[in-house]
């Protein structure tokens, strides 16, 4: 895919999806979509077995490699386990409803499935970003001990409750990168005056170290990376990364991706739906969650690093890391922007309190496993 | 857990399963079991759906924590998704075939369906090894890799298809301890003569080190320890170690578990039972086990840390690290070890360079994701 044609279609595909898009300001397209009027759960009857008919809508443009693909999974894992007695049809962003439509349609019923993020709907539901990514937060494996055996999922309930929703982890990314740069970052004088394109708490934080956080569409940002109207980006990690040719238009590639460490992928079910499901079909939903969301950090984790030895090998990119003091820094702002948050909204502070507790655990728990664990390889 | 009483009756339990008794030296067990007789699926005709019955026979005491757990759990979520058509009976190690016997009983389809860890087959299959735990090797995220997105799940499938086996990852311990000692490890020296419970590679990499690498039954692993018959146990993490209350029979604690830095659980079923199964239930129960994996690494991940509070708190455990000098002697014997291993076996060859190679790949990805990422929180 690393042909201009290729990476061409593949830009033009993303325009499709939030992926692209970035986390605010685009409320406006919600109204616009003809297609978001509310719908029931189509039910047939069937002479031996009721088939039931789910629409799934996602943030993500249609098949988007490993996030759209993650739902195309679950619809998949769903009718086999069912024996097709669930059907699932997977919408892309945009094509049912805005990818930024997804959380008001499956609330509302328009769908009774979505998949995303929920960063995104940090505008509904501020303490929905919890749930997704925080920056200097967890990675994949503590944000899962977190939400499974932590109590975060029961927080996560009680927060889309009140949208009659019920959430379920689908995936992760594993820690991300840093982000593409045309300048190179050695103190956060750096940051000022930087434009990039950073979304979300990641914006908030940068915009606090005196940079301009940029919403950009998604099939705009290489052109804008180019000609100088953004100076950095952010996207996910190698994989992707490198099918968006970011390689071509910026010079430095930094890591790791403080911003986003392990940012978890969500699905959604309206509550009405899930409660007319039978008991094993809500087992077996639940069950393809898990599976997805292991699924999709192998593969993350599996194919990331082969396309960061394309990059390097192939297209001459050079990793750099962030300097330790200029982390530091975004770290001391990024508790500030947390702070703000959970000083503004009542259930972001509840999340932020039970966040903190299990961070400052499994950070002990670390030091005597996994920070080890990584000093082995230079033995 | 801690007081006396339930510390002997954990312990007297511990004694029934494989967690307790190590690898090697047990085939004789096998043949004193009065169960192991064959035995066919039970199918019974009900009116409207067929009721598969199957028998799970595991390595761990019955409803031993987490681990025995995981296998409980397996087959209460098989059953809620099959809505019952699909019944899977736990058996504890010993109570249908002895914990060791467990791997013979599932190919000879004595049972459908078992439980444990790959490792205990190293006699039977010496390949197995790779797909539980590896000195030196992945942790729980790369292990998950490997066999998920890697190519090992392929290899697993091969190594397992000679004994009519199918193998699915079922779980992961995340990132062991090293064990508890009476003496303090400072050189490689302090392992010459030292007499430790530890089994498998780890063991053979200890007898390297000029120790010796000794088989105690679980239960009586505290006594020993305590009487100074032993010098040395390695055994999970801090929740399962607190149980056994090593902390009132040793002085110091070591980390990492580099024997085993992140243990992977197994499930396997009776490849005859597999294919009479219709194509839901196969998804059914290859989804459950996902979610198992995904489940006990969480449960772990997130109790762990409050043991070793509790150890450190309450019974003045400090836990200590192995010297960098060390581990970096053992990292040498135990790529020893596995050469040799592979250079007498030519399946171990094929899964080691497999290993090998995977390995190499998410080092390298490491050093810019999950290696930068420990080191935040000192940020």
């Amino acid at each position: 895919m690393e042909n201009d044609n290729n990476r061409r279609k593949f830009i033009k595909n993303v325009g499709m999806g939030a992926a692209a898009i970035g986390t605010a300001g685009l409320a406006g397209v919600l109204s616009s979509c003809k297609d978001q009027q509310k719908e029931k759960a189509a039910v047939k009857e069937e002479p031996k077995a009721k088939t039931i008919e789910w629409k799934m809508v996602t943030t993500w443009p249609p098949h988007f490699p490993m996030l759209g693909e993650g739902a195309d999974n679950l619809a998949k894992w769903v009718d086999e386990m069912s024996g097709g007695r669930l059907k699932i049809k997977v919408y892309g962003g945009g094509e049912l409803v805005p990818p930024l439509g997804v959380f008001d349609a499956v609330s509302q019923g328009t769908a009774e499935m979505g998949h995303g993020a929920a960063y995104y709907w940090a505008g509904k539901a501020p303490a929905s970003q919890f749930f997704a990514a925080v920056p200097f937060g967890f990675n994949a494996q503590s944000i899962n001990a977190w939400l499974y055996s932590g109590g975060g999922m029961q927080l996560w309930e009680e927060l889309y409750g009140k949208f009659n929703l019920k959430p379920f982890v689908a995936g992760n990314t594993g820690v991300q990168m840093g982000g593409w740069f045309n300048k190179e970052i050695n103190t956060m004088e750096d940051f000022k005056g930087l434009k990039m394109r950073i979304p979300g708490l990641g914006g908030k934080v940068l915009a606090k170290a005196g940079g301009n956080a940029v919403l950009v569409a998604g099939g705009e940002i290489f052109t804008n990376l180019e000609r100088g109207v953004i100076d950095a980006t952010e996207w996910v990690g190698p994989f992707h990364d490198l099918k968006m040719g970011f390689y071509k238009a910026a010079k430095y590639y930094y890591s790791p991706g403080w911003h986003e460490p392990g940012t978890a992928l969500e699905s959604m079910v309206n509550l009405d739906a899930w409660n007319a499901l039978p008991d094993d079909l809500k087992a077996i939903v639940e069950a393809a969650t898990y599976k997805s969301n292991m699924w999709m950090l192998s593969e993350f984790e599996a194919k990331n690093n082969k396309a960061l030895k394309t990059l390097i090998n192939e297209h001459n990119v050079q990793p750099r890391q962030f300097p330790e003091s200029v982390l530091k820094a975004l770290k001391k702002l990024s508790i500030e922007v947390l702070e703000e948050l959970a000083a503004s909204d009542p259930m972001s502070r509840k999340v932020y309190d039970s966040f903190l507790e299990f961070q400052k655990n499994i950070y002990e728990w670390n030091k005597v496993t996994e920070e080890p664990y990584q000093k082995l390889k230079y033995l």
